[in-house]
């Protein structure tokens, strides 16, 4: 391997630069992952890895790894890593990494399905994927219009999760009404998620961060939940009321 | 109150700015809120205000609630309040407040109390306060080099729930010690939360963002607990996990 390892170019730099825009990386239909932990996660997953840009001890220390991948190695220093990604400080690695293709899926049957309606902050949507990998749920779907999977901010959040999970964006209502499973949406003025009794699968629906799950998507919701307050906060972040009704179907789940 | 408005001077200008400073803040005793849901948040609470600066129709609007108040009313545009605190578009106001004391309470009988040891991100110190709220647990303890409260990020982070918590720093190892009740922990490896039975009071106890719960805090934990993971995170933020115990603890809460 040592010998294919090239250095970094100024085309290689201009390319990765251009792909913190989102036009470029859905015209390239690659993103990138950086940092020690999410690289080494996707160098474990079933992505196909285009370029690895990686410190020399990085390269030393998983070559193994690196042997097994088809990317391209161009060693580079600390400070030439940092200036190529969004990490203020990254003593490791930056991959260029291929976009899965957005497929639909069936609904697994026996699971749970996590669905996103217009989440739009790249942060809350990170965080709701590693939730969801907390609580194994693989299978993911989104509205057209909530945050971009492959953002640079969303990747970084999910913690090396964005690895293990599948996901579609789609027409929400055509979705769940082909699926034709329960619709557990969270709303301010639903049934008590701590009186449920039983639940076995189905998709688990959270809204916008300001105006909950639209109206168009309400008309397909078959049981409202609400996560119950006993103060005097008039709502909670969208990530972490998603852990809060993640943490209680599953333990409310009959296998 | 028309008569006593003043126009913002650059003395002024130059104390809030200040105030993004902890040494300042630490020096004055005093910190600032900004935004209109949180300084209409302050004005209600037993909070005393030293200087309230807004556009013309926060005053306009607010104006039964500002002439109840303490605070020195000035006058400001929506670019100078823009100039003045951490938000990028504020249209609204920002009030100059005064810290409260850091006094202890006894243990509150019969409700929780929410423990943070070393939570260091601000962000994160300000959502467990907003989910601290949500579940109705009105008092906190911190140790000493928790975040600080009066961090801006922090009052931001509440959305207005700073206002309604008692909180101290202290060592806690003494403060548990003084208390005497159940210390619920935080770990990776506690008992499965879903497993408890019945609770009634106690400390919920959350540790550091990277390294947990200190050991020299451990000893003070009557009980491990731990959120089931299903999946193949390795953790969760502590501002989620704060939010899953308090859910479960709530939920289990025997009164």
């Amino acid at each position: 391997m040592a010998e294919s390892i090239r250095m970094l170019s100024k085309n290689t730099v201009k390319f990765i630069k251009s792909l913190h825009q989102k036009k470029f990386r859905v015209q390239e239909r690659m993103f990138f992952v950086e940092g020690e932990k999410s690289v080494v996660e996707v160098l474990n997953s079933d992505f196909r890895l285009e370029l690895l840009v990686a410190t020399e001890s990085f390269i030393h220390k998983n070559n193994r790894l690196i042997n097994s991948s088809s990317a391209h190695v161009i060693q580079a220093s600390q400070k030439q890593l940092e200036g190529l990604g969004q990490y203020q400080s990254n003593d490791s690695a930056l991959a260029v990494v291929h976009m899965k293709v957005n497929s639909s899926f069936d609904f697994p049957e026996g699971e749970f399905v996590l669905g996103l309606d217009e989440v739009r902050d790249p942060g809350n949507l990170g965080t709701i994927i590693r939730i969801a990998d907390w609580y194994g749920i693989k299978n993911l779907v989104f509205s057209e219009h909530t945050a971009e999977f492959y953002n640079p901010k969303v990747i970084q959040s999910t913690m090396g999760s964005f690895t293990r999970v599948n996901f579609f964006y789609a027409d929400l209502r055509r979705t769940f009404q082909a699926w034709n499973v329960p619709v557990y949406g969270a709303f301010l003025d639903g049934k008590n998620v701590h009186e449920l009794r039983q639940v076995s699968s189905g998709v688990i629906l959270m809204g916008n961060e300001s105006n909950g799950i639209s109206d168009n998507i309400g008309g397909f919701v078959t049981d409202r939940v609400t996560i119950p307050g006993f103060g005097q906060a008039e709502s909670l972040n969208v990530a972490i009321a998603t852990a809060v009704l993640c943490d209680n179907f599953k333990r409310l789940q009959v296998q």
